[in-house]
């Protein structure tokens, strides 16, 4: 029997936007590789083994996922939204790297519904123009590189998704991103908070810079900044398609 | 018969890409609009009508929809990858914001997997750090403006996503993109042409910069530009989550 690996992208919550390709491969999988609150979304069968760890351990993880692969173990690798964006496909590719013994896996990439894309969705189209993807976490990049790449952003008028935009390690970050942008936006530029995007506890909320506050926004939250065209339509938030 | 109206992403190709959430919709659907190529991707059957229409249309398309829905049809407006990435979302609330005589109509937004993201994970993970979506036709906005976005996007070492690289109205204007990219970037930096992904025809090809001409792309094809990085790791790509 020949193993392999898949790195999965589980959506944002609801089992309604996770693919078939990722479903049929769960279904096929021996193995469940991940960070314990997204192993938890695949239901226990017989025959199935959950390795579920904790968080800041992801090459280790995707080094255990490479060696199972090569004994021969169906093994799927899972993240929430698509695993490419600031989840465990890069991670894997770093400790393939290390391991060039194991370069010889059958490995896939399985995309998913990335959770700025969900909170987009739900709240109109307000990355319907040019935009941008930034994780806010500090744990892997320096504080003053996010604080240039906000900048840049808001002089090339892109609109913007936050990921992790608060951290228990600091949370003041968010409040010094949140001052950044009023100094670089304006107080009317809207912003939208996205909270458990497609599951049960969802809650989309927009607002003004001007109105934001940085507890608005949690580890479950997504934040979506628009563009200096980004308005309201009635219940709606959206970016028009022509350069402002 | 209460009418409504979905805007349903399809995902880049594959029917394994479809989401279950997309594929519900358009199975209780009584109208589907869109761009040619994307409403043949609908099956036809009884009670179903197929209302394909030209590119550059779009918001004629979207208040044609928003009308069906408030005489009560069940109405999917198609798009290929995800609605909200330079897709129909944004033309819908274009067409409500002139015609407040139909907000009250049953709006949702469901996302898919957008083609870079789906480009991504054939390649490996090249959007795995901080990275921008940049459309190219300039159809929608001045050249300049997408010179400047391109200058300041590689200023803050964001990986890059290309929409539309390629369209028969301005041939050349690929051939420039490629150039300032030399310029800022150097000629060793990554990038992937990633064709018809997910699809038979799909055709994924990494080179350098140096390497790179634009007869690469054509109107099917995403690019994909990695950060300063962005390296191989056997057949993948991939750019590590810290930053450079």
């Amino acid at each position: 029997m020949n193993g392999w690996l898949v790195v999965a992208g589980l959506g944002p919550g609801a089992e309604a936007l996770v693919t078939p390709e990722v479903a049929a491969a769960l279904a096929e999988a021996t193995d469940i590789v991940g960070y314990i609150p997204y192993v938890a979304r695949v239901a226990p069968r017989p025959g199935l083994t959950l390795h579920p760890s904790d968080n800041r351990v992801e090459v280790e993880r995707a080094t255990h996922a490479l060696e199972m692969a090569a004994e021969g173990r169906r093994v799927a690798v899972v993240s929430s939204g698509d695993p490419g964006v600031f989840a465990m496909a890069s991670a894997l590719f770093e400790a393939l790297e290390v391991r060039p013994d194991l370069a010889a896996t059958d490995i896939r990439v399985l995309p998913g519904i990335t959770a700025m894309l969900a909170a987009a969705a739900a709240a109109g189209a307000p990355l319907g123009h040019d935009f941008c993807a930034i994780n806010l976490s500090d744990n892997l990049k320096p504080w003053p590189l996010i604080e240039k790449r906000l900048r840049l952003a808001t002089e090339a008028d892109l609109a913007m998704a936050f990921y992790n935009p608060r951290s228990r390690s600091r949370p003041e970050g968010f409040a010094k991103v949140l001052d950044l942008l009023r100094e670089t936006c304006g107080p009317d530029r809207l912003i939208t908070f996205a909270r458990a995007v497609s599951t049960p506890e969802e809650r989309i909320e927009t607002v003004t810079l001007g109105d934001a506050t940085a507890d608005m926004a949690d580890m479950r939250t997504v934040v979506l900044v628009g563009n200096s065209a980004t308005r309201r339509v009635g219940r709606w938030v959206y970016t028009p398609r022509s350069a402002p």
